[in-house]
């Protein structure tokens, strides 16, 4: 069950939403992919290492924002390469772009990056997309709104509730790196908890995971624009995602801001919002849960 | 130095071998990405979870056997998917072959797997091949033999000694999954172990390490025939392999075996091999004695 606060939202805004995410992230992963092998030029992001952003990221971002602007002038944007001391605009609608989600991967040249573009009605995930490189197709745009379904590539996408068979027969989980240091998990080892993979961008794991692919994925800690887009794609695919909530318990993820007001703070929150998110067949809670207890540090 | 007892081997004759490997790898790997998409009929080996077989696997290692067989009729040949009752030829040239390395990736269209046929000359790798699916160029084979250098796509291949510098720059590093059970970590974090990476094909990895993409990598557990192609490979573009000895300790790797006899209990041997190796530029000995100790396990 929604929330009350989007239960009424229109469906026809949430499909026009989606369709802006989905032009503006296909047409910005495209362009990351195009210039992969050029020399890319790299910043360091406050000196901080391995935190990388490169003119390729800024270019994807300015151009996400300048079309987000020409259908929606009025909507807050927040984006991971902003400008620390430019304040959005208030709007209970905000965007959440991650202009490439992956950059250590893009700039060592790893096939394993993606454009993520969420859209938030009061802090809760009603529309998105996200682009991905990939095989055969080459670019992989998956898009999803509120009441709307969820489509790859312009198909109906559904998860099937295949978690645990399709584990023990080689099945592939993506969890954090350190996922000990979040986690105590089960030893018993009643369920598998499947073939681990660390690749190192959010969206991209959240690809997989709606497409079939990972059987499930821990993901994170990350940001909200991590996941945005990813949230509302998993679950209009038919799949589920939890969060831990304040008393350190799985729960059904409920919105980036649990007190939403149409105001500076809340942006901000929602800005420095950092966590652990799983996300998988509808499921996926049972078996985090009976898998996965979370330790203090994983809020 | 290489051991003495490669030391005059016919560089003719290594470059021979190495251009077999190089064909009968591509096609295979050739084969595998157009089939991707198929129905692939899956086997469970031996009923172990997570360790599986397809159509596609028995195909390619079949296909490589009957090329090898073409030109060296008498040469040994392991292959990960022998039947078990079949006693191969002897001779102190061997085949290790893998048909698909990352089967788990493949059956679940990841694109990260491998085709990799490495040539032992008395259990020392002297010749082989790697093939991997990449954007761009879609495909990706790399040959190496001793003595004659290596080459990605037909180029000279040369890794850079950047270890230390690439890591703090926003280096990737390909590491167990498990890292911690096979050793102790440095935890004063004097240099910087890059952003971690599992990935699930050895011998991707070590594609990645010699394309100087990934920094350096801890590889395996694994087989012989997941590190054959790679050890020669990544020596023969510059690079170095260490393993550890039995002292354990690490040690520039030697050969599968100490002390090698043409007989079925060293061919025997060689197939069992199983351990991890550090790759990675001249300095990837430095940089894993001072930042992981072997635990026993790691033996």
């Amino acid at each position: 069950m929604e929330p009350q606060l989007i239960q009424n939202i229109d469906k026809k805004l949430t499909n026009k939403l989606a369709s802006i995410a989905e032009k503006a992230a296909l047409e910005s992963g495209k362009y990351a992919l195009e210039n992969i092998d050029s020399e890319i030029q790299i910043f360091s992001k406050e000196g901080k290492k391995n935190n990388l952003v490169t003119e390729i990221d800024r270019r994807n971002q300015k151009f996400i924002i300048s079309m987000i602007k020409d259908h929606f002038p009025d909507h807050s944007i927040i984006g991971e390469e902003d400008k620390k001391n430019i304040k959005p605009q208030l709007h209970e609608i905000a965007w959440l772009i991650d202009p490439i989600d992956g950059t250590t991967n893009f700039v060592n040249r790893i096939p394993i990056f993606s454009v993520s573009i969420g859209v938030l009605f009061k802090g809760i995930p009603i529309a998105g997309a996200i682009w991905t490189p990939w095989m055969s197709e080459k670019n992989l745009i998956l898009k999803a709104s509120f009441g709307n379904g969820a489509t790859i590539n312009n198909k109906k996408n559904k998860i099937k509730n295949i978690l645990s068979s399709k584990l023990s027969e080689g099945g592939i989980a993506t969890l954090p790196s350190k996922i000990e240091n979040y986690f105590k998990i089960n030893k018993n080892k009643k369920e598998f908890i499947g073939e681990k993979r660390v690749l190192g961008s959010c969206a991209f794991e959240m690809m997989l995971i709606a497409k079939g692919i990972s059987a499930y994925g821990i993901l994170g800690p990350a940001s909200s624009w991590d996941f945005a887009a990813g949230v509302i794609i998993i679950r209009e695919s038919g799949g589920e995602i939890f969060s831990i909530n304040n008393k350190n318990e799985w729960e059904r993820f409920k919105g980036f801001h649990d007190n939403y007001q149409n105001n500076y703070e809340t942006i901000e929150h929602i800005r420095n919002w950092k966590g652990i998110m799983a996300g998988g067949s509808k499921n996926i809670v049972n078996f985090t849960t009976n898998n996965f207890t979370p330790l203090k540090k994983s809020k």
